[in-house]
């Protein structure tokens, strides 16, 4: 890591949480704070808060906005980063469509400030301080309620042609499939993401299928969480262990598309769903070797990202290193 | 186009034919000649006939091998570009698995040679000197018997960690489809191809279908290519037409998918099917205009190569040009 003069803060922006952490010159954390938000609140809020655990870490670190390189900001959604626009948000932040969000918070802060998809952050975060520390090329997929992407191509972060690259949760892998949100049709997302676990363990239940989970949901089923599926799982629910099978499989469809695709060196599975952890990525493992064009099933190393929810922080933070070098 | 000091022998090796190309030091075309090659030849007959072309240009255009810079051949399969070998050959070059093609030419004519993937080859040449000039982020595919395909990623020809990148013909989009000579499932290769046009076309005869087909292969279903297909379908052939749309429908997914994964500017077809023309792709522009990502959607043109059959050679130049420009 190339030395800077200044540090760094670093933000990811997520569904329910805002974490915010200062990185010094030499690219380390030396602060972490996170704070919750919520989908209710408006845009307003969610800026003001951020604003204020941002002084507040200037404040406990004796710092100004003078000393302060830049703001980098993972956000969730289609970003032009190029623009730094949350151009579409993640469905957690309604009101965000459109929202210049670096021209905001430079002007209320005086420090320039970068925009970047979440999941984008969380590859460049696992390649430069994760699992994948030297690796060339690196896909990251975030499991977590959807999926996301990250692409390290030749040792950098690519982004396309406006930030939206790495969607890798919206390509089609049923052509008669579910219809998913985004507007596609059999979007991988709609199959091994925590939400469809969740919802092929309902329509499991709702069929007739024994389970330990009705227990553990009192029979409230909109109790039933990916969190709960997998405890349910680790103590030989059969039904919770199927439907992770599933899961998996589907996934691991993914990486060997995007093994085809890339020849990447290293998969990187990050986001909530990672704590699942083998039981995850094994099966996904056994495709790409068997299913895989043999030069590139040779080349690619499949592993759970080492940065857990920190990944996007650590992302953006090398972003903002990564601009100040190539200037 | 930097120049170069010296010129450049390009070779495009495909199923049934070998096209050598010398370049000028300014990246201009001076001369191509294209021989036929079969899959019945041993390894050794399509090497020597490559050998007396490349002779016969040098001797032509008053050459001699220190005179040339480099040999740089596009060679169908899984290519380790780093060592020059041919991984996996297509299946119409028996006899080729691991062969270190680059070394063998180098001794042959003590020229350096280097070898990659015809497809990502036809990415290069589309963005250096074709359809794709000036483009930053390009996809092609590359859409003839088989399915292939190439990557630019900020203006670079992206290979992968072994030269296997780009492999958009084997990415699953039916998880319980037909199974592919490649070992995966459901690839869109299976789908998409001509090959695949020529299976479903024979499909359809079969179950009954009435067509001018029959007429046209008289009763010798054996003699229907993709070709005839085509011709059928422009005379207004039911059957024919039908089969073209639901390839052209795979091919939109194909689309759709690689725009959420890259975010590209362009996404070119290639290939022996790009005959086609408007009829093949128009569907596919409509789909991803409709179901990728509006970020993703709104930069990304779909359009049909400008360089036919010598986008390999031209990207095989551009390739040499740019390890000298990279020394």
């Amino acid at each position: 890591m190339v030395k800077n003069s200044k540090p760094v803060i670093a933000v990811d922006i997520g569904g329910t949480k805002i974490s915010t952490a200062l990185f010094s010159a030499d690219g380390k954390m030396r602060a972490n704070t996170v704070c919750p938000t919520s989908a209710s609140e408006g845009v307003n809020a969610v800026i003001e808060r951020l604003l204020t655990v941002i002084e507040d870490i200037l404040t406990q670190n004796k710092l100004t906005p003078p000393k302060i390189d830049a703001i980098s900001i993972a956000c969730a959604g289609g970003i032009n980063t190029a623009k730094g626009i949350v151009v579409t948000p993640s469905p957690h932040l309604p009101g965000w469509t459109g929202l210049p969000l670096a021209a905001i918070i430079k002007k209320k802060t005086g420090v320039v400030t970068y925009v970047l998809n979440d999941a984008s952050a969380a590859a460049l975060g696992e390649q430069r301080f994760g699992v994948g520390k030297g690796v060339k090329n690196l896909v990251l997929f975030t499991v977590g309620t959807g999926i996301g992407g990250g692409i390290i191509t030749d040792g950098k972060l690519y982004l396309g042609a406006r930030g939206g690259a790495g969607e890798f949760g919206h390509m089609t892998v049923e052509t008669q499939g579910l219809k998913c949100g985004c507007g596609n049709i059999g979007c991988l997302e709609m199959y091994a993401s925590g939400t469809a676990l969740v919802n092929d363990v309902l329509g499991r239940l709702r069929s007739g299928q024994k389970s330990s989970l009705l227990d553990m949901a009192k029979g409230d089923l909109t109790k039933i969480t990916a969190k709960i599926v997998d405890d349910a799982a680790r103590r030989d629910d059969k039904l919770a262990q199927e439907a992770i099978v599933q899961m998996a499989y589907y996934l691991g469809v993914g990486m060997v598309n995007v093994v085809n695709i890339f020849n990447p060196e290293m998969v990187v599975i990050s986001g909530g769903m990672a704590a699942l952890g083998e039981v995850l990525i094994a099966p996904g493992r056994m495709m790409v070797e068997k299913r895989s064009f043999s030069i590139n099933a040779q080349a690619a190393r499949v592993v759970i990202g080492s940065l857990g929810n920190e990944a996007g922080v650590y992302g953006a933070a090398a972003y903002a290193f990564d601009v100040r070098r190539a200037k």
